[in-house]
C-alpha cells in the first residue's frame, strides 16, 4: 500500500469530472486522497465523496477524516474576507 | 452540563441566522448542537460552524464530529434523486 497521499481540489466543474480525477489517482495506485474546496464548492467536495464512495467504488473508499477551516483571500480590490475551506480525507481499501 | 443535544437545520437564509439560532441554544443549556444541511446549503453549514467558532466563541466551540451522507429527496414531479448531506457535530466548553 502506497504512503503517498493525493489532492484534488474541487472548483466549479461538474462533480463527475473530480470524481474522475480521484479515480485516476487511485487507479496510479495512490490510496489515500484528500479532496479540498472552498466557498461554495466545499457543497460539491462532499458530492464528489458520495458519488465516488457509492457509485464507483461501494464498499472500498471509506472517509477517514473530515477537517473545516477558515482561510483569508485576497480579493482583486485588495480587499481580504475570510472564507471556509473543507479537506475530506478519502482512504481506498484494495481487494484481497 | 447538558446531555441534551440540539439541532440546527441550515437552509437558505444568512448564515448569520442559524448562528444565532446557535448560540441560542447555547445560552439556554444545550451545549452540544448538531448543524445538518443538505445539497447547496452544506458549504453554508460550514460557514455556520466557522463563524460561531471563531467570531462568537472562540475557544470555547469545538467540533466534535463531522459526517456525510447520502439521502433520496422525492421530487414534486414523482422523480426521485440523491442529494448530499453532512451533519456537524459542536460542542460548547463552558468557562471553568
Amino acid at each position: 500500500m502506497s504512503a503517498e497521499v493525493g489532492t484534488v481540489y474541487i472548483g466549479n466543474k461538474p462533480a463527475i469530472n473530480y470524481v474522475m480525477a480521484t479515480i485516476l489517482q487511485i487507479n496510479q495506485g495512490i490510496n489515500r486522497i484528500v479532496l479540498k474546496a472552498r466557498g461554495r464548492a466545499i457543497s460539491r467536495a462532499v458530492d464528489v465523496a458520495e458519488i465516488a464512495r457509492q457509485k464507483y467504488l461501494p464498499g472500498r473508499l471509506e472517509v477517514r477524516d473530515i477537517r473545516i477551516g477558515t482561510e483569508e483571500i485576497l480579493a482583486e480590490n485588495g480587499t481580504r474576507r475570510d472564507v471556509s475551506v473543507i479537506e475530506i480525507e478519502l482512504e481506498y481499501k484494495p481487494e484481497q
